[in-house]
């Protein structure tokens, strides 16, 4: 089968994220990487298109130049679709023109610096009919998807509590570090990292795992951010409360100050008769107490596992499969859906996911800085 | 060595927390049981005091009884001890009582109903001098005294965040059925359980945990609480956000309708240099995650460990000891203080931790009644 | 009810085993110790009873004065039962000699030091009708129950592996210290502990556990055994190959030169359809994974266990309780046995466990002897 | 940088093992997929060729026929290297004439059907200096890869016991199924799979994880296998002692029918004064007990460990790597051996490990079947 024609605007050499989107695209097998602008320094993107054994000329400066020049292609070798991996503050404005353009996209959470932003997006994929995937990565494990498998088919009974946690220690060294150190930090930035460093960063995968996972959505939030050293100017840590429709109520917690975490997303879904816990540092399991039996553990590879479950996961039973693997899931679903083929949904996040998210940062930035209140999200 | 010679209120047939009582003071050796008023009906009382082998001259129709009786008996044969193991709205006139009389105190927690009651216990327990214990059973865990020992020792570097969780699931099957099954749990009825159900039976001993193990004191609470179902008066579930002294922010979780969960009381603290984790349902484990090394694990009955958490342990390692254990180490600390034995804070909770924990339930119940807003603790 | 006399021959001051035993039959709280021979030095015996608050003139010099006293008084005064916690070599003589006079018996495993031995106490206690206990304290875990509970009704299907491990580093820091050190461990002389240490002292639990826990009984066993280090005369460390009637085949692997472990005894019995594996240092926790589903997990304290293992539990889900609450389940299953009430066959170990385990050891020892040949249990 | 053109043979539509070398090699990046001979059957192999987007040209009918085209091909459009990932009985023949044709080979294990086999690709492969690499997948993960690196550089005083084990339960269906479905397993067939089964397809790894983690050589090997049921003429389940030089012991254990198991690789190395534990389903961790201190807990992406295990893990700390990125680090090291680049030895498996897998495989089957006597590996 033809691969679909990949371009990359950022992930220039060192930058984890854009090598991470590469593997993952390399894994799923649908894609090939025909070009990009990697770097805003055009040394750095050859650099990079040299080591990738990327055509020269398909190595661009901009978004800009790479638009321009590949819609100049002929259909049949022009890039069908683009990753925007580049910092926060840059993801509209890219995905925007790219959009514009007729590209397909994949990109980076958070999707954009404000909610206005991200319904803009919003419209722009409604009206035009591409594909918009939103990297939430986690959503991309199996057992992620066997958890929204499980809950869509009611098996928990009533949710009676949600708590979702993403806890990680990496920048106690900088902010423990020398004020240079910080100065480097682009997250730290308000400029370029948004109303937010932590919430923004993870606290949005928390809040986007609870979603894809229940199929409920947050309506309320009530937050404590908390910037932890003097001088930081964005959230480094915090809680949020949320409400739900009903009397249903749950919490998110993130931190990136927490010494010793590494990457640690959980999250539990109680209800009434069972619930589900899941945890992103041991991601092939799937626990499942229960009122009114012995526990149960789910782990892929399983028939008895659910179809989106099932198909997210191509090694037999026992052999780990792990995070870009996951990412892949998402390449997977997105390239279904560019191709015109039959996907689950679930098998990708799309723009309105990318909403959602944004929303859910602004409510706790905006309850924080109210004196925690309740705040519509 | 003489035994010291308990009393018992409460802890009938059938009652199990009165019987863990019972089990504890036999396992730490240092007590006798000499009688007490098991039950408010006296042939259930009999019942008991037979079971157990107690001259049934001792066996009292009530508290009253019990301390006129015992005051009448020469010195050495007088109860020098009784633990209070009766519902929540009884404590505080039965230890009062007892306080007076002058008898030494062990008991249940929430020690009172209000936090004039514990305020004023604690003047008894100064004026008197006498040895008051209440049954935080989770302290008497080895590891979480080894957490105690370690934090106090400076270890974590900066404390930057603090998260306790306590979820259990065992309300589901009484809110879920009929209404005479909820007129029949005390625990639901305001009139006994007090302001609180959820957060006075188990937020209070996450609480606890976090005071204890920490040494820090929580200065503010916004509570977020629910009873979960319609009908039901009292909080089965909240979330607690907490501020400490300086930047230092926290949360408690509490729930009662956590399907499946069975008593996962844990508990993080989250520092510049290192963090400890532990979980009371594997409680022999203590985590420590760090920034700049492997991850360590402590383990009981290793030379390693602090004072107070080797004398906590008495079989040797991997021999793995329990929650009786955890509460005759309790029952062995208030032993030492009433035999005017040199002992480690910390070896039992005190009246103070009583107050402390009044304080915390009336915060929380506060802040929510006033629309989740930030209240002292 | 009137707690049953209990003598107690060993276990003076720091001796943990004995102080367990005590433990143990206090947490049952069916017993109470009425005296005792607890050392071969009478002071040291006289400071324990002192301690216990024994009279002292039921603290006895040795085994003989104990039986030739305690038979003078009446029946409503005479122990009723004695525990035997002395070294390996002086079981026999001990046990055999308070039968003969009529006592119940509680004896620390290995039962013996020859087959012979084992087989004609197993031939007194069947000509006396008195209750006989041995302390495989591990049969006494809820969750082996269960797993006894399981098997015996089919839900493994055929089985077809079986698998026990029993892993100790505690001699690492003798045998790799002076030679006055390796002297004083009665446990390394042949003297004292028989044909065998780590087989005899551990080897002999995993054996125990299997035959307990599938009700199958070994046929035959290959032995690999180790002194491992030069100049030591008995193994520490080796591996049985374990033959069943018709294709069933396992293994035991014990050692106590394994650095670093502590106390880790787990089995796995593996069926056609489903599998249980249960370790001791996570007691509470049985797993079952399974061919055709989910692996589900079995805790304590729940209706869908088996009334073997729940009647082995006393506190709510959640609670763990511990080592000591296993031996006091033997001892209350003794207890019934003593007092003639009905009980469940595997409530406690009997003289035929003693019997199969001498079989075991010496069969082990024999089949290393020879070269690693089959011998026959 | 150019990309190392791969072929390969065997791994057409349906195969795992095939598809798993593609996205190991598509990961690493160093390798592009340039043809191959992907099964007997022409159009099968077309219909990879075709969804791989392969060269029609280039998709082969046998070895023979890609041998002889591409040496017909530049140098700079021949293949450099190609996989050979058909059953076990076709290994040996196809590696070596891809050898003698002057390829570079990366094979799947077991490397041959027989020690002699074995031995005449080892000299073939010195003679040519050509780079083999052998797909011993497990000895990619980077925790793997840190215990060798630990273990070389003594931090466990003095090896004392080794034990690995290999659990899985898959075969079970397929012998209690119908004779047909058993037919069809040619893992099951002498005349495909060779001398074993269980052995020769997992017990392998087990002992090739021994010698790759320790860097000790197995002397010698006792071994019980069994068919675990009537009609089956291959192993499926066995246990095998094991002797190194000085007085070290060991024990591997394997089998395919523990019901519920899945891929369940696991091994413990216990020394003197540590000792390091680690298993394939929760690969990111590997558990160093320790007699000295709290037990430690390494995970990659840290400093800490060392390089050769650091190079193996290429996102931050916390994100979960797998089964698919441990063979990719086995290509990547193959690939900078067949490009002249210096490597850790370590990096890739090579046909000297193939040499000690095949004599091991040999010596079990052939103790088993002199009844159980020790055998020199």
């Amino acid at each position: 089968m033809e691969k679909i024609r990949l371009g990359m605007i950022g992930g220039g050499p060192g930058a984890f994220i854009g090598d991470a989107h590469r593997r993952a695209a390399r894994i799923c097998n649908d894609y090939e990487l025909a070009g990009g602008a990697f770097s805003t320094e055009i040394e750095k993107s050859r650099e990079l298109a040299e080591k990738e054994g990327i055509d020269m000329a398909r190595c661009y400066k901009n978004t800009d130049a790479l638009i321009e020049s590949e819609k100049k292609l002929p259909p049949g070798r022009r890039m069908q679709a683009v990753s925007v991996v580049t910092p926060n503050a840059l993801h509209f404005t890219q995905a925007r023109a790219l959009l514009e353009a007729g590209f397909h996209v994949v990109c980076e959470k958070p999707m954009t610096m404000t909610v206005g932003e991200a319904v803009e997006l919003a419209k722009l994929v409604a009206a035009t009919n591409l594909t918009f995937a939103l990297a939430h990565t986690y959503t991309g494990y199996p057992m992620v998807r066997q958890m929204r498998s499980i809950i869509a088919g009611g098996a928990l009974g009533t949710i009676q509590r949600i708590d979702a946690q993403y806890y990680q220690g990496w920048i106690n060294s900088v902010i423990n570090g020398s004020d240079s150190r910080i100065a480097g930090v682009w997250r730290l930035n308000p400029a370029h990292a948004g109303a937010s460093c932590c919430m923004a960063d993870i606290g949005v995968h928390a809040f986007n795992l609870i979603e894809y996972a229940t199929g409920l959505e947050v309506s309320e939030a009530l937050a404590d951010l908390s910037p932890v050293k003097d001088g930081i100017s964005l959230d480094l840590d915090g809680t949020v409360l949320l409400r739900f429709a009903g009397n249903l109520k749950g919490v998110i917690r993130a931190s990136q100050v927490c010494g010793g975490e590494e990457n640690n997303l959980s999250i539990a879904v109680y209800g009434s008769k069972a619930s589900l816990k899941w945890s992103q540092e041991n991601p092939n399991l799937l626990h499942m107490p229960s009122d009114t039996g012995p526990a149960t553990v789910y782990r892929p590879a399983h028939s008895y596992n659910s179809q989106l479950a099932e198909q997210s996961h191509t090694m037999p039973c026992g052999h780990p499969e792990g995070i870009y693997e996951a990412l892949a899931n998402i390449y997977k679903g997105a390239a279904k859906s560019i191709r015109g083929e039959e996907y689950i949904r679930g098998e990708f996040p799309t723009v309105l996911d990318g909403v959602r998210g944004m929303k859910f940062i602004h409510a706790a930035v905006a309850s924080n800085k109210a004196g925690n209140i309740w705040v519509k999200v």
